[in-house]
């Protein structure tokens, strides 16, 4: 493999998720770091020829008025989830990526979202073609200035509420003049940034429960332009955990009666949640699965709640409650104590390393084999995880 | 499927699982009873032609001085487990099992399940050989007297001590001798029971920890006599839930640095565990497949304490703790709360139904298809439950 | 002490605690059901002389067109809670009791009670004046057929939504002419049974959270006709456990910084409860609490949820999030599993014979001393449920 | 309070608990940490005038061959427990105290003691007398050095294993004599450093399951001394909810069927209990209150298992199996996330300062007000945490 720089741009940049995967990135680039949580660096991915940590370079945009350095020093001090050291060691760095974040936009975010932004951000007027506009201008100064070969755009901002696109046209020719309509456009931002990136013909990678590439006009855009894209909201936690327990019980054929699913955690990510409208969007991304899954669909019930104290590490009871030989009722119950940030931090760099591959290797559209990422997977109805991770590995041997 | 009559000889036909298995069966065969629990009744096994519930005729060996009646409903009365009903509707058909019930050979079986033996059965004397044409004289005349077609035996008898069967030959023709030899054959009932089923051609299959048709020279044997055979120890709670997280963890390159494993209940079986020679053949069985599937060797515990209160409620709690992206140790605890015989029950039925029709499909030897019913599959390595099962189904594809 | 014929109207009589209290009573009567659950039965009470479980003649006021027997079998076939044989072998004493209910009334209880309620029921148009009278001639009825010496009346009905009364005047003279003014009336069917009760000088036990004999007014009408009350909200599982462990973390000094607790069950009541305005009267119920043991407010969350397959089985899971020496933030987590219905009848058998015994004894206004038994105790603030069982055994030590 | 000089002589003084005492302690005495875990900072002790934290000085006995700060930074790398700022600000008085510190002795401590000291503690040779006189004279020489007014020995040493001293006399005047005779003396090691303390008439902490000053000839050289003692073990955490969880049960009259807790954790008190002959002392502590409590015993397992993962994070899980009204089982489980030294050493501190206070005061013999504190406590059966607090509210108010 020639040597290349590739760029990754994250939105949400100073964020939770996107700070904690720099912290690990640096870490990765000093050769300091295990790889524990790398999907990525699995013995079975070797002959993919990834990219390697080294040839990456950040950049992103971001709405609040903060440092990347003490965004991830909450980690340590709110959370107790990092040794200080790791911050410590890697403040220069964060200082100069710092100088690549360029100010997002706020369209459509939901009034939770914009009270966390900073007030030139909330300031800025401007239509849905100008921020594209605007935010392709990042992008272009960002590969001229660190001279990348190759850009990967990474959706990692908050979630948004609820947006109905149902009145948009499902090609791209009829969706781009629409964009020049502030009233007629409901796209929210996370769709602005993946035409932004997509237009421009960089792969899209939407780690959140947003919309962002989903609409029709949005997978056309990527087909025409020959660049990929994937997504939906990474899949860290407790819907991992339901997507492995799940197709347990179908394969025993014990009926799942009711599954009970409370998730507690304080980080900023849950701050937003708080906003019932940003809630929907979520609740409905963790719940789906299981009806696709069983093939029925059994009472489910599942909760976000912000509770300060937990900063970043979320905790999440699940109460499953299914029926067996001769009808009885029986149950299990887990608790997941883990650390949000950082168990979706480094899906983000093994996301951005096998999406930079597969656009390397010409695929377009949606990238389907990363089904295993994200909890509402674009292009495949597929839910269960060993089999997801099964069209991952067989992706794989394509490069053998 | 031309109809044909199923004999299912159970080996410790009045314990809690044959029971459970027993007045379950009772109910399909009387169209009474749900397909909870029964992955053989899956819609992917269709195609298989499995033997209908109606054709199947039970009977078995047991040591203990008891009635099939009484000990089914320890299920209602000390487990609160099913439904009283349940037992009184089948009263006339567990007395007519009763009567195809014979004295089983306690050889080698130890001391604590000599204990909960009839007196008449303790008494027998008799060299290996001698006790296994005995057995094969009651299985000849249960095909005789009930006109079976086929025959598959069932070993479900509580688990034996650890024996040493190293220095047996590697041969049936040379093993074959040594079973007139009481002083060097080391062979304990299990085995006993499988040479006595598979000399015969019957298949056997080996739901328990003990060692049955392991040892080299009787699998030489199914091959010799052109039978086929499975196990060991039914995959029914705590390990299920194992070899389907532990693959999770090592896909997501999590790593577990301990598992800890705490399981009480109180039912027969686990009084014959508190036996701590009986409970180290077991202790082994839950505990292996961690290494395997992850290639490393967390720390592991596993406990299996009797709790008299709980009847037949396995309840197990496992503590996993592994290290993510940076380093950051999380936690997965989760508690099991299911009732042991009505989760193996099925899977007995399963095994008798897959294997019947392997049977009659003609196959031979080990049939390592089933790895996914067992906690340590014969004649493979694969722990991994959802690549056990696509290897279920993947054999069924060929009676596509 | 002379034998007296004690009567029990049971507000809800025909309810799952209702029905499940009535089964045990006359288990009780003929002598056939152990003591377990019942505080009235430990040692320390007997020299109280409560009166006998043979002397209890039940009535009760309902609102549903159900029979005793049928809500009674719900909590074998529904909730598989208690033995067939309960139920069945109680059937006559079933019967007698079901002539002994009368119907109730829908005052101000909120839309989802009425719509539980019977045609006829709803239909009724009457003042809360009105209401009281009907409500007292069946108490006269009863107190004259069944021959009675004493009556006892406990409110067992579902939760009612909050209501305001903070517009009614405090004293009882000046109430009463407010109960012939529907339009100026706010109170609820609960302070009409506890008018009903005590106008004619009989104790009234409040075991739900619905307003009852709270308002001061009421409070007076007790004093005044010179009988006593209690309540509010039996203490029966998850709030049981907040009075026990938070004095623990109070005594240690360990600053709890959250308490979470998800409660999640299938009965009626969690019917009732999954109405939001319902539900508000709880969740406040259990939650207050806290801030008065600790004497600080943690963050706290409470969530009620119906779950249908769980039917009488309230499981709750609390998520402790507390900080020790040096500041170090630790967990506890508890999973409560218990029968409602089992855990507040026996309470409220308890509660009848305390209050009858209290008012044999003269004992008038509100019954603080029987304060461990409530969620929210009207009368004091002491929520440390040892500190609360100890005023029981102090106000005990006056009888011995 | 007049100003005076307390010193305070900690056996085991480079442990896990005396560590994290110091580290608290220097925090505490800087005027920089919070009163979390501190008993004795409770609003209700002010008026008992205890020492000031400025006033303690710390001395103590070790075996093995490592430093203060060293120890107290295990904290911070292998449990991640408190952080790291809290070590590093205190190197210099750590070292102060280093200083302090002279070799104990390992009478009869068991072989997994005798393997983690140092060689030149190993290879000491003297009588029980000669050690005695020995460890006397080190605290003599701190009293001289420091100037000090008075003196606490507090043994926070591990676990020796069980001792047989049913042969010893019953009086400290014939037992004295036995200490100069090494083969008749079956004293470990804890009961001489509690001999040699309370000689010299200065009072004597058990916070281990030792033997300590259990022995009645010693309980009768406290008299004679007219000093005073108290132990044994710490209740941190597991046995602290037993002590008050079993009286709810109790108060109900729930019928606790059996109650198994299982604990798991890493630090050096793990290792030494892994040692079967160690932990038998532990376990019996663990376990013997719930029959007490009860006044009946239910099944019980405990089990302590060393899982090096967990560094000092102590994590139990306790299952509660429990009949409830019409004899239906129910279950509570808890998990317990506590990280055992920062929950022991506040209580060391807590102890130190309120056997100061009752020795100023003149108490003589056992302290037992101080019940609360421990897993087994001396001279008395109560072991309810809630009447065990009132006790010491009620010395307290001695002192109003």
């Amino acid at each position: 493999m020639a040597k290349s720089r590739v760029g990754v741009w994250l939105i949400g940049a100073r964020g939770g998720v996107a700070s904690t995967a720099i912290v690990g990135l640096v870490g990765l680039q000093k050769g300091r770091l295990g790889t524990e949580g790398l999907v990525s660096e699995l013995p079975c991915f070797k002959q993919l020829g990834l990219c390697d940590w080294k040839d990456i370079v950040i950049g992103g945009h971001e709405v609040r008025d903060v440092t990347l350095a003490d965004e991830a020093r909450r980690m340590v001090t709110e959370s107790r989830a990092i040794e200080a050291g790791w911050i410590e060691s890697c403040q220069d760095e964060l200082a100069r990526i710092d100088a690549n974040i360029r100010p997002g936009t706020l369209r459509n975010v939901g009034a939770t979202i914009q009270s966390l932004a900073s007030p030139s951000a909330r300031e800025v007027r401007e239509s849905p073609r100008e921020a594209i506009d605007r935010l392709q201008q990042d992008l272009r100064d960002f590969l001229a200035k660190e001279r990348l070969d190759r850009l990967v755009v990474v959706n990692l901002a908050s979630t948004e509420p609820p947006v109905d696109n149902s009145g948009l046209p499902a090609r791209w020719s009829e969706l781009a003049p629409v964009l020049s309509d502030p009233q007629r456009c409901t796209l929210s931002a996370s769709s602005l940034y993946a035409i932004a990136a997509m237009e421009l013909g960089h792969p899209f990678i939407n780690f959140t429960p947003s919309v962002g590439s989903t609409p029709e006009a949005i997978c056309d855009l990527a087909v025409q332009r020959a660049t990929c894209h994937t997504g939906r909201d990474g899949k860290t936690g407790e819907t991992l955990l339901k997507s492995v327990l799940a197709p347990m019980f179908a394969r025993r054929n014990l009926h799942v009666m009711s599954w009970v699913g409370h998730n507690i955690f304080g980080n900023l990510d849950g701050k937003v949640l708080n906003d019932p409208s940003n809630k929907a969007t979520k609740v409905s991304s963790k719940d789906k699965l299981l009806g696709q899954i069983f093939g029925y669909n059994p009472q489910t019930l599942v909760t976000i709640e912000y509770i300060a104290s937990l900063g970043d590490w979320k905790t999440a009871w699940d109460h499953i409650h299914f029926r067996g030989f001769l009808g009885t009722p029986m149950t299990l119950q887990f608790t997941w104590q883990g650390c949000d940030s950082l168990l979706a931090a480094p899906l983000v760099l093994d996301l951005i390393r096998f999406t930079e591959r597969a656009h390397r290797a010409g695929e377009t559209g949606i990238l389907t084999f990363l089904a295993s990422f994200f909890k509402s997977p674009m292009g495949t109805t597929e839910h269960d995880f060993a089999r997801q991770f099964e069209s991952l590995l067989e992706w794989t041997r394509k490069f053998g």
